[in-house]
């Protein structure tokens, strides 16, 4: 993985639209990379889970036939960082006042909620306004809880979020602010 | 997943001898689903990486028509536990006086390293004689750089690692063993 990030990032901004949820994701595998090679943490995105149907076998080994996608019950991206466990989800949204909650699945609260009890950090990247940020556990549940909205506003993850900058590599260097939030 | 494992265990262990490897698997699942209902701990097993080479779309979503398993860089269970991070590789041999070294790939032998470095807890789940034990990551590291074997000896599992027993619900209460251990 040594290509250039940014010229790929260049080229998928400005042509590639649908692409956008990837891009995040493609970042934030690079960053993570970057900080496995460095030995500064052990952050992996979790597969994808299947559902197997259908399998045969070849000299290759087991072959998938039929198989479909199944939702995660947790969040996407977990591992270990100065000693603590961490835990976080990806998510872009093209909606530019706010981010709408059913981007998030409610079993998927449920465990941000339970990761906090076992003191576990966690919380979620947003991409809106093709701004990046990092929205704390903590604050994503004070505001479900405290109102009946189905989205958070923008003002609110700009008043409490923390703003992620583009840098060459890793990406989005987003440990620098874990390192200010967490520790 | 109500049914009585029990039973589920009894019958598996009686019959079907190649399931022997899915056999701890289940018990292990079952003992992480118990603690998550249970509100002890969060520990999932990681969905087995695909490589997804052809799909299609359906009414019902997104259909897998020929994919491939890949293989895990990690080990297959991680989460968190009493606030911290933990996780772990289960293996079964049906060798009755070693643990072949080939059942762990050197990947996962350098992830191991990196957990203890990074303060997480690193243990193997070896099921050996039809006994299962923790082995510590520490310990494990510490046999493999102190000689050049292809196995561990049995005797040394035994001497250096922590018998689970049985138990009814969960099947496997290693959780009690971690606490011994590492708390």
């Amino acid at each position: 993985m040594n290509y250039p990030s940014n010229i790929k990032k260049t080229y998928k901004n400005s042509t590639i639209y649908a692409n956008r949820g990837m891009d995040l994701e493609d970042d934030l595998n690079l960053s993570n990379e970057y900080y496995i090679l460095n030995n500064q943490a052990l952050i992996y995105k979790k597969p994808t889970p299947i559902g197997v149907a259908d399998v045969s076998y070849n000299t290759h080994g087991k072959i998938i036939n039929k198989a479909y996608f199944k939702e995660q019950s947790t969040l996407d991206y977990n591992g270990l960082y100065r000693g603590k466990y961490i835990e976080y989800e990806a998510k872009v949204t093209k909606n530019k006042t706010s981010f709408p909650l059913n981007n998030i699945h409610l079993h998927q609260i449920n465990h941000i909620r339970k990761v906090l009890e076992h003191q576990g950090i966690v919380f979620l990247v947003i991409k809106i306004n093709n701004l990046i940020y990092i929205l704390k556990g903590e604050d994503f549940i004070n505001y479900i809880d405290s109102n009946q909205r189905k989205s958070i506003k923008y003002e609110f993850i700009k008043n409490n979020g923390y703003l992620i900058n583009y840098s060459y590599n890793p990406p989005l260097d987003y440990l620098k602010i874990i390192d200010k939030i967490y520790f």
